[in-house]
């Protein structure tokens, strides 16, 4: 690689942003155990200190996720002053249908005409707090589906969510989006009513530019090609963002790059071969994922990285090269393309660019040495630990 | 059920039409082995004899799919007239650019202009063969994909595909459509270029009312909801026809219905639910499998047989006490509505259905005595028997 | 099916016992949300009152498993006298080393000597509880594995696993057995400690006769074909029992039968064709399943029935036929036998069954007339409902 | 990383052998087409030419596995001469009871006994070969298995495999073994009668130490854990090898490490873990895979370095370090001591073993340069060329 290109690779790691979600500072779980941690956030305030520390050793995780009703406060504007006072902003909105008890066969896919109205009534509010928190994006995920063949109408189903969609699409102001995301299962165990990219596809089309579809690393059939998806959706121009995190088996939430470091960056390449990169783009990288049984920050700052380190190979691999090994059908010159950014160790590329911008090149290490840890195990006594779902 | 119930029932089953392929009616195996077996036709006439033998035994299966080359003459109006004096007629043509040594890398989508252009070329030749034989539906299925990462790129791929879609579409004439099929993986291992319906959807979508959706029901991730599709596509209306068989893994190419007939039966309740029984919706009902270990023509016959014992279950739900059931939150009541017409024991009412239109009750025994067996083992002597693939 | 067949058939089906657990009768849910619902028992009697209405109705399920320390007591004596005044009894003992903070990274193979300690007492401690029920099996299930590469030593797992089943083998008394369940994954994500038959197989083959495997039908891989393993361990000798559910993806415990009933027929048939249903097997029958959306107790009495008819399909098998076309390569033939015992409507036959033992023919109608559902939603108000966990 | 230890590192990675079989010389392909390369050798003679260029460059594959018939010769002490010629020797013989019209239904399990006799004389006839080339390992991959549910008796065919692999137990010789393969399906679709480890075990197990298990790491069920497999096996003292390759979807067979660089070195780190690497171990690491569309000897050569680099890796884990993170339940401190291996860059490391040992530091750039592909372009023009199966 020659010196401008090194200057133009380390340009693009400096300007990415990732963005955080307020719930992976708390306690999460299994439907079989949530095992409590030491320190955790009690309040919206307390995982906003968190993500302070996560931006002020990585310095590319500027913004927060809220989740609404986790998140509710009763003043967004203080919310957003408080985030800004530690160097943060607040980012995308994630919408709740799924955790009252009127939701148990769907929210605005449920029979019920009622219910429908009542969870149409907080994705509408969602975006009140849009408006407060000046936030872009509206992120939309369903749990509705059903559990048993012949429980609902797979087609009504979808004539109700279309009709949900429009009516938030309506009511989105300039400038804001809906995000809508994709599972191919669970909590519904035979039909998801967004089961895959597809579906979300359709949708977003029939509902414009403002309604684009966010890619869950984890919510795929075994053996989907992720990266194949993210090359179609930005084609078409209907990629809003990701919801990183990776897994083994199925939606497993563990932190991005830890199950299949290849996987995300063939999925890198593909963002950097779509201008995905660039601010131009809109495209939103998020984390989503659940710490369980490790300490929540260090894994939150062990994924930002991970995130970084599968950029840098992404953007390190040899376009040139590539195309014309490609062209020429030489299969396994292209595939050696590839691989030698990937076999490439970017640690140092990544410590370099750290410095540059006054960090540690060690995020972990200074996180450990900064005593936070000690300080909020030791200051978060009392009160309720937020959980996720709480 | 009340009578005029039955009795539509049985009209619906009695105009239900299967279409069988051409190839299953030759020799097929897997990458191991291919295993021969006597009688086995030796020209495209022959395999309209086998096909005319299923047809007089169920009744439902007059018309019989191409696939170009393998069933190439010189004359598909004499083809045509061969297979009317049969009481057949031909149907779909299937293309084929995945035979050549050219198409290593690609057909329609490879990296070098001259094989795309010679992939069309075939392409444009069907359309002139459908214009000789007839025939309404081209299906189009593209082996086309990659094996490595950075093989070749995905998003110019995709381009050269559109490309010669629209070609395809420009050719089409009056009353013909096109039919895309996708398909997982296999033979690409790593990208397929139409590896899911969401792929094939947003093609069609662009190039027009010709273009449809064909799911054959092998070519999906582990665990996909395929009555899901069937319904969204139908909602779309975007569903061309079915590909059938059945599979326990991968695309096995099993009779259809063998490996799952719950399955089965929930993507004809997809059917019925969404009118694609009726023949305005124009849904092509086509065998797509192979019997590389059991006998072809009873095997055919089966699966004929199952498809009609699907439907028939799938027509006896009573949708009223569904859709009551349903719309009433009411799960258990809604699931054993549609269990109670999938527990049902519809052999018999078949068996009346095909006596009241002069065929025996029992297609494969009345097969088995008719001698046919016997008859081709005997008479296709010398010559070379045809095969999947030849 | 000549008459004495048929009263050998019936034989079976009176004879059949199918054991209910404890922890269907109480809430459950998934890690988004637990839908509570109305009537749900408070304590470990009020589930034995549920348990006994489905026994009264079914006829066939006389026996409830325990989940200690969800239904722990002070008196178990008192608990099995409880059931017994109710025409049940206490059956299988399951055992719960994952619910404690301690296990947060194991408990059998936990790296720390005293969680390990502490885990294997609550086992000895089941042990205890199976001498004051008098409980045949016990019934042991670990979530222990690992979220991550590295984070244990999956060998040194093993070894410490061997540990802890020996110590619970040497303290099983006379008639007493141990069942031990492997599960794919879920809670631990990357390795799971027991992920599949071979794992449990090779720790009971050197624990000896007390200890055998449990099959869950809910804990494979994709594409796993269960009713080879149920042969296979039938022909070692090694099968200990079944937990039944079933499910379209992961582990979704829903009602077993419903997403592939013609899977659980494979299986009954294999456990008929290995001599699993007679009583000197020793097979446990037994429901593990979670009713999240649906009403509880009618969910579990229609459980108790799939398993009913897919037995008695199995049974309908003509094992001469069957066997005469096997040994003859008759490919189609062979399906043919299987599949005409599989597509005959059971349900009358059943009914007669039913009938002849003094029962309702239809047991959810009966339920749903006796007035039960009602009465404890108005009787168990107050107090805490019993959840999956509590 | 002192050096003392970088010096045991590349003395392991120096004495490292990796044999190459015969057939990924030849031609290959998929059920849809085989796609024929210029120079593919056309003799067993031909095959060893080509061998003898991958260990020239790599210096760690001097063994090549015989296909038998495919390497059918009639005298294997002059072909162990010739391989000797080279620099090389003959390995691992591979038995084929697949190709034969016979084998439709079965071979060793085959419901008939004429059969199964056939097959089990060609299973004794290969241990004949390997007193003549001198081979230990006898590897057994059998494709039988049933295609429908009820095709043959499942139990009755592990009764006929177990009595076939007795049989060849019995006719093994000092010092010769035989390597129990299996594989989760295809060509069989429905059941394979050694679908898995765990019935490879457990046959294994009774025919006693000369019996191994080998690992196929492309044939499992979607989301395995292969590792764990290599762990338990290692522990078990039952693991005889390895057929590697790798693959996205099923047994795709592409070039091992080109689908998942991570599981590979996760594979190669609990070989290491387990003393797999010692020569005492006895461990076999053979390539098993094909190169349809690819060049076959550059394709051999990467993944013969994919091996290399995954196994450099595996040696850098801090041994130390990990199980002090691990007792001490750190787990992402344990999970980083990983990571910090697997993002090692080795290619410099490996670049150096070779330079010390006097070969090419770029195995594949020497190998363009040798025009060795030129020259057999050129020269093996006419005759057949080999394929896989021929």
């Amino acid at each position: 690689m020659s010196e401008p290109d090194r200057a133009s690779v380390k340009a693009a790691l400096t300007s990415q942003r990732i963005e955080t979600p307020s719930w992976a500072y708390a306690n999460s779980g299994t439907r079989f155990k949530v095992f409590a941690q030491p320190g955790v956030p009690r309040t919206p305030e307390e995982k906003l200190d968190d993500a302070a520390r996560v931006h002020e050793h990585t310095g590319v995780a500027p913004s927060v996720a809220l989740h609404i009703p986790w998140d509710k406060v009763d003043d967004y504007g203080a919310l957003a002053s408080y985030a800004q006072k530690r160097g943060l902003r607040l980012g995308t909105i994630n919408s709740n249908v799924f955790q009252d008890d009127d939701y148990k066969l769907g929210s605005v896919t449920h029979p019920d005409p009622a219910v429908r109205r009542k969870a149409l009534d907080h994705l509408l509010e969602c975006v009140d707090i849009m408006d407060a928190t000046g936030s872009r994006d509206l992120k939309l995920w369903f749990a509705d589906g059903t559990n048993y063949p012949g429980q609902d109408d797979i087609r009504a189903r979808q004539d109700r969510l279309a009709e949900a969609l429009t009516a938030v699409r309506d009511r989105l102001g300039e400038g804001q989006r809906m995000l809508l995301e994709y599972k191919f299962f669970e909590p519904a165990f035979y039909t998801t009513d967004v089961p895959d990219w597809g579906t979300a596809y359709a949708h977003c089309l029939k509902l414009g530019p403002k309604a684009q579809v966010v890619v869950d690393t984890g919510h795929h059939a075994p053996g989907t090609n992720i990266e194949f998806i993210v090359a179609l959706l930005l084609r078409e121009e209907k990629l809003g963002g990701f919801d990183f995190n990776s897994r083994f088996y199925a939606d497993d939430d563990l932190m991005v790059g830890a199950a299949d470091p290849f996987q995300l960056f063939r999925i890198m390449c593909e963002v950097v071969r779509g201008g995905g990169l660039q601010e131009r783009a809109g495209i939103a990288f998020m984390l989503d994922q659940c710490h369980n049984i490790e300490p929540k920050i260090p894994a939150i700052i062990r994924s930002v990285m991970n995130v970084q380190e599968a950029t840098a190979k992404a953007l390190l691999v040899d376009r040139d090269a590539l195309e014309s090994a490609q062209l020429s059908g030489d299969v396994l010159g292209s595939n050696a393309v590839l691989m030698d950014a990937y076999n490439t160790d970017v640690r140092p590329l990544l410590a370099e660019v750290r410095q540059e911008n006054g960090l540690d090149p060690d995020p972990v290490a200074a996180y450990h040495r900064s005593g936070w840890a000690q300080k909020i195990t030791d200051e978060r006594k009392g009160g309720q630990q937020a959980g996720w779902g709480a």
